[in-house]
């Protein structure tokens, strides 16, 4: 039994972490802290009413640091490199939801989220938090910067196609969908209810700041300089991404379905939280509400060498909390989908 | 041809007004204006991008009076009273949209709209404007206050038989149901999409502030006390009211469905926007979605004496912008139905 | 641990049971059935992949008591009495969830649900699946009546107040509110995307099969013969049952909020599965989604002698398949909470 | 004024397009038919109740060619190519909304629609009813093929560029996203709201039938053979297509968004019914729903040379029974937005 603290539980991330951190029976919440919102957790959740009686406080390093084990981050981007070393100073245990530790070039970070980067020391530290791509690093993190939610789908969908084809992928368009719930909690024009509903269009074309996340871990997969074509949109959902991704393969000819699919299945064979879809299936936004799975589906068109890819998560569960949970299952040796399949 | 402003068209019920009239071609729009938002109308209303060159303008009482027939205010309730009386004074024929002008008693007005009146001279002489019931009047009134949606909807399901058999009557309840546009167009968390939608809940239990107008018509057709019971609730829609209203009745045993049924057809023979809809069908929104109609069930159960009405209509068009538009009609001697069943 | 079977995971309650079941660490599925369905689970639930290699089978009454202790009935109303009593002389404990054991009066059922009923011996022994009224009874019953989802939320909202204020009861019109799952998985128009998406209607106006269950158990609880008005709605939500309840009380001046308060919240104070909200706050369905959890708010308007009780829960999971694993696991000794609250 | 007759008016388009003509002070519809429903108007389409007298038949060529100057045919593919040739050879004027007489080539129809052509003399003589591209040749057309949904949003997209920049374009990939109506009004597990509301899929990925109908007029427009990548979505709203389209241009180094810009404004500047947005604008679909408008976003990354087109029409009105009614008024000397911007 391990004592968590959650920074930010008043966000869409930090209330489903503490969600599910109350189904998790290795965890024993500790702390959590709000800025804005005083009160209990059922004044901010109501669903969570009965759950527990946990009081909610503006944050506090010291007592975070004195009350858990590890902590969760769910706090704005350019927030969260504020708090962390705090809290690792004091050698706690830090996963943070927010986007402020997975660009290394602290350049494109400023570029893309508007401001310097204030802690380079342990910018260097932080270990990238999927799964199933840094198992191995993520055991031993002191900070875990825990994927973006678009990234999560698009690397997941393209790992084993860029691990091991590098050479065939010619071009890469990720064409992404979001529920509404990714925008977060913050009243404003652009969520409310009579705009979104009945409704759909792009938004951030080719400069969502996802972007740079994505080109640098397949780059790293690659081991080759790769970049991606990325354009998000909002659908009138509360949750899920779907990621259509149009692969342009060099033609070489003898490249079969069968072959793609092989090499998918057998790149994720151990892994309990992705499902390779059988051939003419297609991932479905409701098949992975509120789980930690990511579906992908394949369909090669040979003739035109066009390889399209669909991936689909839950933004708020394997896009952000699920994932989270599942990196604190692996630094602390717990079975890896405890609280995540139950 | 006669000439139209709008005050307020950054609300829904002002751009729905702006929308019609375009539409209508014995209006022409000359005024328009909105106090936060300067601009072209495409700018606030995309949709109509293409549709007029119109540019909006902070409100200027000289400037409408000079270039109008007619204004409508589309303004926020504690607004209109002060906007409305310079226009009158200018001889401006005004239609209202808000609630400053529906109810008669000032103090009731104060009680629920938190603000004392401010010019009762001209509450004396407004024309409540639901053509229903109120049509003569409103050929000649200078000042029409424009009905509420939920009045509009619960006026129009209860007038033929309060109207008629005010001595059956034991009790009133209405259970309504409206879309998210009745809550207007500014931010707030109870109007987001990640609260709204596949959600639904009760609100101002028997404390909306359409109550007393509900009272008061109902008083008057029936010319004695009416009191109703009148609990709202949020749909997960756009747009679109629908009430279901209990009415007990006197066990006085000798009274059928059919019976019923003629006293609706009969009171509405010559409406051209309400439908009292054959025995056995049920009011859909779906049905009066960007109409001006007003849809009526009626189920008896003769047993239990009770009689159970659901009345169907668009809160932006008979409640609010189409209702306005048909009530200028009537002013300035149209045919009813213009610009509305086109 | 013990073994169950399914029996109708084609549609919603028998899928849902099946979900939950497979999260219930003290029980193992061993057999589920499906009439019209042959193949994996995953081909009927596609989000249940990779969570159970279980094959669907048409019904075998033998096979089925030799695999499992106890058998969840989930097909339709007038089948559940062909199948119960051929697993109940094998000694198998068997939990309805359709309406073939819920009305005692055998000529009632055949009134409201079109067949005559043909297993009267079972109907006398079957025990009302209602854990918070019917808990005793429950724990050695061998075939239970899973309640519907109408009664559970109509029955849990009236229940303190009909159970110790019978006398001051004068009338009950329950105006009911469901999500589209509550009408089954079966294509009809009046189900399809098109016709429920943006749209509100009332159905089986005062003529709605869940009357008399509720009249029954409301009868039984105040000892004396109460007959409710029951108008339900169809939502354009996924999941969910709000309840709107209007209980008209005899005017005798000295009943206040306070004390109705307090009757509810001493009633269900040792209920994990009911929660009687802080007066002004008001149920909603996002709140009990995916819960087993019944929310209930009040408000009296003392001038009136009207109360106003909202209910809410989701109707798949306290409305149909939550409760009978709930049922289950009182039946079996279980923490009653045991895959419910995880 | 004319008079127009509609065959099958039970589906989507046949429904709209009557909905449209009534609204049309130039045309008279006279005849309607539905194979499967008999009875008025309002029994299929209650919001047209007190609208029109009409009653449904069952389809008679010499009835309609006696009664009608023009006919729309909105029956299914592969019908209507049996109806056509009979009202033509009676010298009225076709307009039909299906595939049927869309696709040049024989094979190629029977390969994508799967069944042989049967009227091969009127596919010669059938024009291509997009009207910013074939006006001219619609003048004096007898039979329109209308064009798909898809189609129409990806041609009006695309045209500009195809038309004038053939040689810089390498590679187009068309993301398309449609509203359920798309999929027809017949009941199927695919389009009941408990499988799309809240969801989100890819279908008939590289394989949908509208597939050739773009690649043939792309060709036409290029004087060159083109082939695009397309994949379909189905979103959960009622009505609306969005495209989001990428182009990938050859690296020449020299093409501003400005240039485009101009292009697209310039090709489109007498159109009414498309929309050029101002850059930094995106099409939504709530701004062309119940519109005949095409809005078109465009976004340019020169360091990559991808050209992002995103164009958003109403399925069922640009995308059909506008479209449809569009033709009808060029054939007929109309002004051509009659009834179409009111």
């Amino acid at each position: 039994m391990i004592t968590a603290g959650i920074v930010g539980i008043s966000g869409y991330s930090g209330g489903k972490t503490l969600e599910l951190l109350l189904r998790h029976d290795q965890v024993r919440v500790t702390y959590v802290s709000a800025n804005n919102s005083k009160g209990t957790v059922a004044d901010l959740w109501p669903h969570l009413r009965g759950k527990t009686d946990l009081v909610c406080d503006t944050f506090d390093a010291d007592k975070a640091a004195e009350l858990c084990d590890v902590v969760f981050l769910a706090v704005p981007h350019t927030v969260a490199m504020a708090l962390a070393p705090r809290l690792l100073a004091k050698s706690k245990r830090v996963i943070d939801l927010s986007a402020d530790y997975r660009i290394d070039d602290e350049s494109l970070y400023a570029k893309w989220y508007g401001k310097a980067h204030i802690d380079e020391g342990n910018l260097k530290k932080a270990v990238y938090g999927l799964p199933e791509l840094c198992r191995e690093k993520i055991k031993d993190a002191s900070l875990i910067a825990n994927p973006g939610c678009y990234p999560t789908a698009a690397l997941l969908a393209l790992a084993p196609l860029v691990a091991t084809q590098t050479e065939r992928i010619q071009s890469i368009i990720i064409d992404a969908k979001s529920g509404v719930s990714g925008a977060g909690k913050k009243p404003s024009p652009s969520v409310m209810f009579t705009q979104v509903n009945e409704n759909f269009m792009a938004y951030k074309v080719m400069t969502h700041q996802h972007t740079p996340e994505i080109d640098q871990y397949l780059t790293r997969l690659a081991g080759q300089k790769i970049g991606v074509t990325f354009v998000p949109h909002l659908l009138p959902v509360h949750q899920g991404i779907l990621e259509t991704i149009y692969v342009s393969l060099k033609p070489d000819g003898n490249f079969s379905t069968d072959q793609i699919n092989d090499i998918y299945i057998k790149f994720y064979k151990k892994e309990p939280f992705v499902r390779v879809l059988p051939p003419g299936t297609q991932p479905e936004l409701k098949n992975v509400r509120e789980t930690n799975y990511c579906d992908i589906g394949l369909v090669l068109d040979q003739k035109k060498n066009m390889l399209v890819i669909t991936s689909a998560i839950d933004n708020l569960i394997k896009g952000a909390s699920g994932q989270a949970v599942q990196n604190m299952n692996i630094m602390f040796n717990f079975p890896e989908t405890k609280g995540l399949i139950s």
